[in-house]
């Protein structure tokens, strides 16, 4: 037998101008009918699919060859193109006007029955789909969305490229950080009972290649980070890693801005408005209850506590009495919901940490709710005029210490927005959130701790703040915000020693413990250092939101699931022990019953 | 104290046409000199470098700052550009004909003394440069390495996305194959007793890929590979990783020679003349004696055991009989040299493998040599014919089984070239060695093994080889060398069942223990699929050549030494016990004595 022809044209590249022209495709059979003595065979390649009909008489080895033809069998079909009579024109499909008369038909590679149909919104369990992920990477959106993943690798990288950035590739064996709980360790086999681990960013070694003088650097950074999964985690990512030097904030700001704008204009055909909006951090948990607020709906959270100064309502009273807030969120429209609904929002405030969700609802027979009776006419009055409530509207109520408050109405805000669409989807709003507090208090260890992390600059109108009121020094941190994603963080750096040990001496570490746990990087700083900053972006999550995705596994080929299992390679699994006695090293289970 | 100025320009930026301008440049400060009452500083930034001239009287403040300055402090300096009097211009430097007037300066930070000069061509321990790595990385010509690299994989990423093939990450914790022994393994945490493997190459998944549909491939794929190291390896490599469906082998070589050729046009200017020669592996090994010769130059191995058939000389003779071979390459104007010399290559021809070297020098004063005597006069004159040796002409020999002849002549061969200078070093010379044998024999388990792997192609004419002749039969497979490097090697592979089948057992594998080896592929090969085949080029290689290096520690940013160490990080290290339990590990150390 001879070896198939290969293929002259991609199935979609055929058109009517091709009719009368001999060609050859090569691809997976989607379908087969046998119709009117005929056989019709949809074959399907990267591009997207053709119809093919084989004659018994003008074709008849072809036909005995597509006889025998099943689902996703490889096959090469040679034959005329041809237009199809009007009748049987498909308009759901872009090659819909021609079809292909084979002369020949060969076959490539036979196939077994798939798993499940390679159809986008089948109905098939995650787990056959991961196991057979070779046969699920067919699909046609998972191909699109690895299309589109592709096509924003190369717009980012362009576009930093275009900017003087320089890919340079940090070690993914490195080592291990005093914080490195979550590291994923190596063992070595040349150094018995030594480690190294992957990194869980590059930040060390981009900020070194900037003390390096290499001014900017860029790099698509694999990062591992060995902790519980969720739906926009995985143990395995892809990171946009950034990092400049001798630049002002305002013109990364815009090299930032301009990179998006151009990756939505590239891979999407959108415009995007730049400059993106910027949002205090303060301001951001004020309004939307969130640090990742979705700006594309309203709905914020209103401060009802100054209209309720003299409440003798016990329960607002004492909260703001003891420094806590009551907030609301006006819910448009949807005064009409049953109690039920109403208590069922009530259990998703339990949920997210609030003691309850008050509520009132301007019904057309009156105010009702769950405070109705417990405030003063007055002060409804009141709660109506700042929250501009109108009849048919529903307010929520939480009080609470501030961060209560702003994880329960936030985090009911965003379930709303969805819930209720009050999303337009083919929005894409960006924004900055910046002022970030430069410490958080950990409670836990009575004394504050780095919120980005220890070498971030405050804000220069805070340092003074610094000893004196270490909770309200600002730094110099941005995250950059998606459709309530968090795309990323950045921050400048500090690179004044002094400032830096008034920093350590801040977080309570002395010289020696600072130098045990930033070692070569504090030692690296010794030797001249340029002002520099930068940022590390989600790449996954960005592809995630583009390709309109509400999980990671559907923008990557090869996924692990969310127990870090993948399903396909069956890895992790367990060695031979002999690679372990060359590595030094020896499982050891826990004892049941013990911790 | 404010701020310092941010630059206005990169110091190459500027040249006479700025003269009269004020600007900023940002840099470290490269060399400090004081002359006739005035400082002199150089500074230096990713661009390159200029010189900047401080006055006590016209800029004081700016002067003692400059007074206080030392080699590696980071500097903000603002001025106006001028011309230098034409006495002072430096024609080596970039901005030589100009100088900047300082008005200020400021400090971002200082330094200490830096452990060595920044500096090309200086003479310091490499472990000094490694550990300080952030101060080396400011050399210029490391620099220069790694814009270099940055600009390699640029020009091949957009070169692949013109010919539509998409970028897709495969994962770096993976499974542990069953010829794992060089696998790094990662430990799980989550699967107590379980392990990831670290990828040797992402040959299975780009496989998957295409059994995936997803037509071209490629990646600079991260490998590992755990191993002793030399010069040319790292424990972490990164690979141009491709893999292709429904395309004429014709077709990819040709891609691949224009993928080349823009390369060497885009990053050194330099036009390389395509198609590329293509040497089967038999010719390669028999007139180079290596798979990856070095074309720059000739020195090729002749056969002279045809025109020795009847000798009498005993060893020449036996090693013939026995079906061995007698060859010679001809080291031309070298007949001068003394037996010193001679005996010297003569250690080297031991070292790679052969019992001795021959030799015949044609000296002023007649035919001198360790063979004159043993042979009749009409054998050297039908050696003297068919090497082409003329008078000041050196031969050697060697005879011995062929993988001794070619090992020990080719040896000699590359290294005569370097030291002979034969060789023209602004040449790239590409090649493809092709029809490598299918399987090897390996002595030890006395069968046949895959030389390259067992989903390889063999040739379609050599298929019925397989089983009354396995050493005869070629694959497809082609390797691409440069200048005497392998720079990676690919083939198609098999996409039938039946021929795989029959590949595996001409392996002596049961199905069972195929299916126990290969898993998950060849589960995956059963739905159908397509013809493919691929190539993974070692991109550190690659830029190592084009950067004119012999070490990869020269074109990677964070390099580790030939022990698998970091000098700057101190990777690998020791880790806290407790990472170990909840890894369900524990170091497990050899007992002296114990092998």
């Amino acid at each position: 037998m001879s070896k198939p022809a290969l293929r002259t044209h991609k199935t979609t590249e055929l058109t009517t101008q091709h009719v009368e022209q001999v060609i050859t495709i090569n691809g997976w059979v989607q379908s087969r009918r046998d119709l009117g003595g005929l056989i019709f065979l949809n074959i399907r390649d990267i591009s997207g699919q053709v119809q093919v009909v084989v004659h018994p008489e003008t074709a008849s080895e072809a036909f005995q060859i597509a006889d025998q033809v099943r689902s996703e069998y490889v096959l090469s079909v040679t034959g005329q193109v041809a237009l199809r009579t009007p009748e049987t024109i498909n308009q759901n499909m872009a090659t819909g006007e021609i079809e292909i008369k084979a002369s020949a038909i060969q076959v490539f590679s036979t196939a077994k029955t798939p798993p499940f149909q390679i159809l986008d919104n089948i109905d098939v369990d995650e787990t056959i789909r991961l196991k057979h992920r070779y046969v699920d990477l067919r699909r046609p959106k998972m191909q699109e969305n690895l299309v589109l993943r592709h096509k924003a690798m190369q717009s980012v990288r362009r576009f930093l490229d275009r900017h003087e950035f320089l890919e340079i590739e940090t070690p993914i064996m490195t080592k291990s950080t005093p914080e490195g709980a979550r590291d994923y360790l190596v063992p070595s086999r040349v150094h018995a009972g030594e480690f190294y681990a992957l990194p869980q960013s590059p930040q060390l070694f981009k900020q070194l290649c900037m003390v390096g003088g290499l001014d900017r650097y860029f790099q698509f950074a694999r990062c591992f980070r060995d902790e519980d999964l969720r739906a926009d985690r995985q143990p395995e990512f892809t990171q946009i890693d950034l990092e400049f030097s001798f630049i002002e904030l305002e013109e990364f700001y815009q090299m930032m801005e301009e990179m998006f704008v151009t990756l939505l204009r590239e891979v999407k055909g959108v415009e995007v408005a730049a400059p993106f909006e910027r949002i205090p951090y303060a301001e951001s948990m004020d309004r939307f209850g969130s640090d990742k607020p979705d700006l594309r709906f309203g709905m914020e959270l209103i401060n009802v506590g100054e209209v309720l100064a003299d409440t003798e309502f016990k329960v607002f009273a004492s909260t703001l009495a003891s420094g806590g807030q009551v907030k609301a969120i006006n819910v448009k429209g949807q005064a009409h919901w049953s109690r039920k609904e109403v208590d069922n929002w009530g259990k998703v405030a339990e949920s997210l940490g609030a003691k309850g969700l008050a509520w009132l609802a301007w019904k057309p027979d009156g105010i009702k709710g769950s405070i109705a009776k417990a405030l003063k006419e007055e002060e409804i009055v009141a709660i109506a005029k700042i929250t501009g409530v109108e009849e048919g509207d529903l307010l929520f109520f939480v009080a609470d210490k501030p961060s209560v408050v702003a994880a329960t109405l936030g985090g009911i805000r965003a379930r709303l927005g969805r819930e209720l669409r009050l999303i337009d989807e083919s929005k894409y709003h960006f924004a900055w959130i910046t002022e970030f507090p430069m410490y958080e208090y950990d409670e836990d260890s009575a004394q504050f701790m780095p919120m980005h992390h220890a070498f971030t600059r405050p804000m220069d109108e805070d340092i003074s703040l610094m000893e004196t009121d270490p909770g309200k020094v600002r730094a110099v941190c941005y995250d950059l915000v998606l459709n309530g994603y968090e795309l990323g963080s950045g921050s400048l750096r500090i690179y004044e020693r002094e400032l830096q040990e008034k920093i350590f001496a801040s977080l309570g570490l002395s010289p020696e413990e600072s130098k045990e746990k930033f070692g070569f990087l504090l030692e690296a700083f010794e030797y001249g250092v340029p002002p520099h900053g930068g940022i590390g972006l989600g790449f996954d999550r960005i592809v995630m939101i583009l390709a309109g995705e509400t999980n990671l596994r559907e923008i990557t080929a090869f996924p692990k699931t969310s127990n870090a299992v993948c399903l396909m390679t069956s890895a992790p699994s367990p060695v031979d022990g002999q690679q372990l006695d060359d590595l030094h090293i020896a499982v050891k289970m826990k004892e049941k019953g013990s911790q």
